[in-house]
């Protein structure tokens, strides 16, 4: 094999594909990036057998043929070189040389038959949107999914397909996080639960515009994004998620408008009398105009008044301020509605068209104040 | 006490002494900074015994007094505060409160009179630069210091006036660094070894402007930093140093001189090819117009060809690599020379002033080629 490329290009498609490069494995040739050069394109694959990235790359080929080398040391390399042009070439022994200027570095491959390629997966039932969409509505929920294992289920989010709609859901057990968002044609039904993982990994590829399209094809037990010159495929959760209308109500007995920027600080800054093992709640009691959140740990106390609207009863109710601040700092409102029943009900943060639903269970304040 | 303040100007002082709190001690009043208000102006100190910083801040004085707070926490409190007018208040039981529109912390200090105050040093021997001057030598010489505390006086830096000349020299057993700085005006000749720690902490706070002076006092076993509205007392390092001048010698068998970028890139990137714990050395032949550098490692191995200008003999000589990088990026120049001996003798790298010398010890490389 014997390939030509430019640096910057060769280098942006080696950060993409390192995205599905595990941390840690027992089989060395997973550490890989394959380079195929067979056919009549480059191609860069990494694969971690829950989640697999390939990228064609632009590139001369002067020889076909297809080589496995370690990942970390290929891209350290690739990084470092002068901006100019690489040639990558292969000896039978998969001894690979990397040749750019005056700079010559000689590196042992892996045998690329031996690498394990993305399982091919049927391109029918798909859905459409726009990069900038996914990457931010990923954003917007994963950080309530579950960071343990003990519920599978909660470490992936819900993506359903209804007609026109795309819905997606995150939850831990405290709480969770809704998104809706509007497509542009109506599709075929789906629901299917995506590990939170592979969605952290493409949301680091995805380029954020709003110009450029993403498209996700639903095929049994994997899920493939198709963008720009890239594929991921992931395996998908099995079972059947949880029944989130189930936990939705629209009743209320207090509805409380206000800034989100002033409540966001607020809590912010009351978090500093928590270290991190410390489970002391913020407690927010709602009067006529004026909200007090008041907080007190062994470090200290501290209390501030915030202005809102009112409608309904007055309050006092305790949250965990951490799930707090995870769900007013991924709103983009200015101004925020929460709908509270009562101090042992969940209280939901969301918009009038319920765009963004955010549901936080309240926690037992009456030995902490 | 109380006091007023505006949450920048306060938060600025806080981060300039915050960095003479110590990690960890077992003495909880060092943890905290003093606010000091007794007299007609209002002062931060922070001592950990062998540095100190005070520095004064600007504020209304509406009671006097003193407190001692918890540093970590406090600066955290300043720092989410909103940008208004912040107010601290002591009550008899040292309890303080912190008061920024409607936010409201209360906190527990302790007794100010438990801290200890700064060292007094005689204002009589000193010299003056700019504060520019002080951070950059700090910065062109830092890193030959030894990490470790086997030979005390490895830890620290050698001050010497002379003059109107200033030499800094660190050295660590395989290198040496040495700048030296023309002062404006002459000064009484002096001779301190100052510990690392004060130079890496103070060179965080100068401001690096040269329109901006330092002063530094000698005086004992302390050295004292003056600048802005700050002071730095450091205990100074005790013996004596290194007699650096017998370790100098101008006669060379070969002089090179090379593009320093070229040369910094190319070991950079020969150093991916070796990991933590390795010591493979970087291999240097020096030819006619042509230096090869070569290294080879488990992992595989580099070779690359720099253009030179060459007097004297030709040479083969084995660093490693990491001692070269240090040195080549503190030079601002953009053409270095080195001088070498022989295999065995340490290599320069200086300018034709003398303005700046790094000795480098090679290191056999019998066995590694």
């Amino acid at each position: 094999m014997k390939l030509i490329f430019q640096k910057d290009i060769l280098l942006n498609a080696i950060n993409i594909v390192l995205k599905a490069v595990p941390g840690k494995t027992t089989m060395p040739i997973l550490e890989c990036i394959l380079i195929d050069a067979e056919g009549s394109d480059i191609r860069l694959t990494a694969n971690d057998m829950e989640l697999g990235i390939e990228t064609r790359v632009m590139g001369i080929i002067e020889e076909h043929g297809k080589i496995a080398l370690d990942a970390k040391l290929f891209s350290e390399i690739i990084r470092k070189l002068p901006n100019s042009n690489v040639t990558i070439e292969t000896q039978a022994n998969f001894n690979t040389s990397i040749v750019c200027e005056k700079s010559k570095f000689n590196i042992l491959g892996k045998d690329g038959d031996e690498f394990s390629y993305l399982p091919y997966i049927e391109r029918e039932q798909y859905i459409r949107l726009s990069q900038f969409t996914l990457k931010d509505v990923i954003r917007q929920t994963i950080f309530s999914i579950s960071p343990n294992d003990s519920n599978k289920m909660m470490t992936g989010e819900l993506f359903e397909v209804d007609g026109n709609e795309l819905r997606v859901v995150s939850l831990d057990g405290h709480r969770i996080s809704i998104r809706k968002i509007e497509l542009n044609e109506t599709y075929e039904n789906a629901k299917v639960i995506v590990p939170g993982k592979t969605l952290t990994e493409i949301s680091k590829i995805l380029s954020g515009d709003n110009s450029k399209e993403v498209l996700i094809f639903f095929h049994d037990n994997h899920i493939l994004f198709e963008f720009d010159d890239t594929i991921v495929v992931s395996r998908l959760i099995e079972g059947e998620y949880f029944r989130i209308n189930q936990m939705l109500s629209s009743d209320y007995e207090t509805k409380v408008t206000l800034n989100k920027r002033e409540f966001l600080d607020c809590i912010d800054r009351a978090t500093l009398l928590i270290r991190e093992s410390d489970k002391k709640p913020i407690i927010i009691s709602i009067g006529e105009d004026t909200m007090r959140l008041k907080l007190t740990s062994m470090m200290g106390s501290m209390n501030e008044d915030i202005d809102i609207q009112k409608n309904g009863k007055d309050i006092m109710i305790g949250f965990n301020p951490r799930f707090l601040i995870d769900a007013l700092r991924v709103i983009d409102d200015e101004e925020i509605s929460i709908y509270l029943v009562n101090p042992k009900a969940p209280c939901f943060i969301k918009d009038a068209e319920e765009s963004y639903i955010y549901l936080i269970l309240p926690v037992n304040f009456s030995s902490a104040v």
